[in-house]
């Protein structure tokens, strides 16, 4: 299935959203389950993510099958995810919210820098937590763990429709992470989104400036029509 | 890739054998994780579950795709494994342990009966439960549960590795049940825990009459030498 | 605010009304939260629960406030509540989904019942389960609990809009218990939903007919246009 | 240290309280935390449970330690704890409410019926639920569970105080089981709490009596001098 | 009901306690429950909280009535408790420990924090998370969360007693947050438990100076004679 | 029972080893359970911490046995435990992952730091969070919390097995953290494990920079015979 577009101009207004107003956006639209639940923000720089998923499922571990031998196999789904996943991309990991074992460590992120992925978001742990926290990438997950996925997970799809966080995650969905967390844009709508959230942004940056002045919400958040004439002059000014 | 051989003799001797038994068994070949948790019997008829695995894969929801209007399509992955579940198989579903809603009715439980399958195991829950309590069919899920499955779920993926209630569950693997609950079998180990499980059950026979004619642990659980002889006689006696 | 009739059709409509077919109906409308989570059937005997909610809330006990003390005031809301209730309605208690203690037991339960009151359903525990087990009434709880509300839950509001096992319920909502559980159904919304539930519960009772009989799910559920003739067919025969 | 007494008087009181009862007589006496949360009755024959705490404590498994051999040893803790208990106690056993795997099956039980042993409570789960479930026995667990306790438990220690079901258990404390579940009673005091509770019991029996027959709770429940002076009337007229 | 006075002494007292001291003085009147449990401080300027509580109850949203509209009209309680709460209280608010969507964000506690408001404390989520963290304002919450409250909350009462995080808030109760999270000290007790907390305070200020000094547990914590009379020399020597 | 020595070289090796690694070379030793689940250090200062287990065992308090009285008595275990643990040794302690309340605060840490203790680890609480962050010591707990421990725990046992963060530490394990968490070593396996995480780690710096270089997983991560080849040139260079 071909992807919609995700242009240069998309990608940079979404660069300037927030997930609050991004999940303002998607509410009003009928989707009231995008922000991906009990993960955060390991790196502090890098700014914020913006990207398309390509995703890593993974189901419980078995003792016999999950061994260290088996990353001698190139093609061990973990790994191959590392190598796999595009330039400008996301890897998103699906470990069913369980944190009792990492879904990487720092050599594998390294990896994931130097190839020009845009970043990583799994539910569950990571090890190495704090190099990995030096690193200048967007990098989310459920907290530090340091046992080897091998314990607790079995890598064994690539680029399939899966959970992430308790939210459905497809191949090619927009994800856009900042402070606050992840949240999860479908593909079809992230032109229409990007759009409405900058222009939500514009709008609660004027707001913003008007409560520190004094205003009271009613009239102000939401606008009423005053408002809304105030912030068009205001506007047009910062041109 | 195809699937090791399970024979009528392995289903029968597994068909008078406990998942406490079972799950012994796969303890000592180092395997810890087997026992499909937080799941419990639907029905009082039917007999054991002893059955190959086949599996559908959910994942969460998404308001937009999950409308009543998707059941129109024959090939909605739910509906698709009602009717492609081979006879004699059991349907197990990944529900990611969510019972917020049901994974089926009494609907899709009765065209599974009439078709010949097995059973079914779902880690979510299950609806019109009073209903399904009376069919002569193994049956289990978390619990009764009456709203739609799309409300919480996206049916997604047929026959392919699952997590079901914390274990892996791959397709063709043996699924065991009784009143206590239902075991994985891994299919290449089948055959041997059959064979080890129905002595045991044999050995646990003749232990537990010994426990109740006043025999003291020591001694006789596990059996000693003196007891493995007297195990040996009643062997014999009983046939 | 004066609240929608009612009537006795409507009663008796959704009397034979399943939780998953009025859940159903809900999610039609765009209503996703519906089924109190987390509560399960305590009596077997007195028939589905259908009932306008009359509403209790607690909020966490304080030691210095909640003590034995509290019940020689007749004004206790817990106790008020019991005697408040309108004949024919549904006792509904926000205890916060917490069980530690019983939010009331076979006296208060029997009160209820003598007094006319439709049932009880509360997210936290009750206390003489085996005694309640035994009336003739729809009562819902979390599970059997001991220990005395006042250890836990201090009754604050009567007939106020609650959060019960994760649902809103707000006074004169309709409430309907199966042995699925209990559907909470916005007050307005009541006639529509019985008339539409009605008509759905008729097809599905033809339609669980023709699934016994041999029919694949494809055509017949969701029924395509020569199903649907042949429900019209037997509809008129059944008369 | 040497225990209070606990005589046949008090056992036999004590024997006709509910828990419900009984948790509100401590809760007067200031002790609100003595329900064990988290289990259930798996036996319907056997009566109440009145006994006093012999305990066993489990800490996590570790592999190493932790194999099938381990039961070859008659010293070992979960065995002994068994042999050891005497005849009229309960065995109470702490599994850090982890259900994951069984803390015993039906052959350990059938050696506890046999002994004499009062009946056993524990916040792990059990296996050969079903077997167990005829046995003529006050039995509590967390639920069914067919696991090994190696795999998730070891067996460290006998009769020291413990967690269970979040209370504390100290050797000697007399355990009371109904419908509800078990409540804990410290030795010292279990001597008036089953005066009290006794005296308490009498009352409601004539209080749920007054409630059938149409009273409102307001003088009823709690009592009023004038439900007081029918109740001493009722009393005499009874014997 | 008219509140006990909350004069600037006491006021300034609590300022210079800690919420370990506090919890200390409440156990030891009997109150076991008064700490706000899944709650952490998000700003580190602006000092410790000491206020009287404001409150703001939800309960969980219903998709038709909770949709963006909603906050045209000024009476919304969730915007009528940003412009209601007094200068110098603080808004707690009741989110059911559900921490799925925001119960605020950055336009409502600057908001707050320009109307003088002493801060805010919510068991839900905030959004703009890295924004308020910059407010010189001390605002609690249980973590960073984007989606809109309308996503899972409906904000329906202001100033009733409340749950959050598991302690009941009554209106006027005085919270006094620190780093380790906050406590609720019941009104009628502020002035009592200011005056020992601050004793307390000062006499551990010189036991850790002891203990830092080399001084053994036992005689210094807690003081014996030799160490009470140690300590009124040192508080002399300080004046 | 004595224990296997704990050598300088051994300490000295394991302080330069992560806790992903340890937790890898247990993993390959058959033990999969070994990193405390639920802590995270509250330090930054104080290095990683190396140091064998002294525990403390807690249950569940009882109101009548934990009163602020018990510290009067120098034998109180918890404030024994302070007293006793020996210096170099870590202080472990058994709350059952409870952290309602606090299992120690700054004067209580301060001891420990005084008396030349390494450390502590508590599955609990602990109150005056943000002084003991500023020690130079490493502390580990589930998070901040301010009540009292006697609310919530009962201070039972010294030096015996525990339970911690869902892992089995018997006393004399050789507990290393960093900033992941905390791994349990079991104490004869610490040699082996030492040496065998010291080659590891060395081997990781080495592959960390070939990543870093742009070389790709398959062939550097596990090393093929070229890679070690570049391995063991590369680890003569740098000497």
């Amino acid at each position: 299935m071909s992807l919609p577009a995700f242009d240069e101009d998309t990608r940079g207004k979404l660069a300037h959203c927030s997930t609050a107003t991004l999940t303002t956006q998607l509410f009003k639209r009928g989707l009231r389950n995008t922000f991906i639940q009990g993960v955060r923000r390991l790196t502090s720089k890098g700014g914020n993510l913006v990207a398309p998923a390509f995703t890593l499922r993974n189901i419980p571990a078995r003792e016999d099958l999950d061994h260290v031998g088996v990353f001698e196999n190139p093609e061990h789904p973990q790994r191959k995810a590392i190598e796999t996943v595009p330039p400008g991309c996301v890897l998103v990991v699906d470990c069913r919210q369980d944190s009792r074992a990492a879904s990487g460590g720092d050599i594998l992120l390294t990896r994931l820098r130097v190839r020009g992925v845009a970043g990583m978001v799994t539910d569950g742990g990571l090890r190495d937590a704090a190099n990995i926290a030096q690193m200048d990438f967007p990098v989310y997950c459920a907290g530090p763990s340091a046992p080897l996925n091998l314990a607790i997970h079995h890598a064994v799809d690539l680029n399939v429709p899966i959970a992430c966080g308790r939210v459905a995650v497809y191949p090619g969905d927009i994800l856009v992470g900042d402070a606050d967390g992840v949240v999860v844009i479908p593909r079809h709508l992230a032109v229409e989104v990007a759009n409405d959230a900058a222009a939500q942004e514009l709008m609660e940056e004027f707001i913003i400036g008007e409560i520190r002045a004094g205003r009271p919400l009613p009239g102000t958040y939401p606008p009423n029509a005053e408002t809304k004439a105030r912030f068009e002059t205001w506007k047009k000014s910062r041109t």
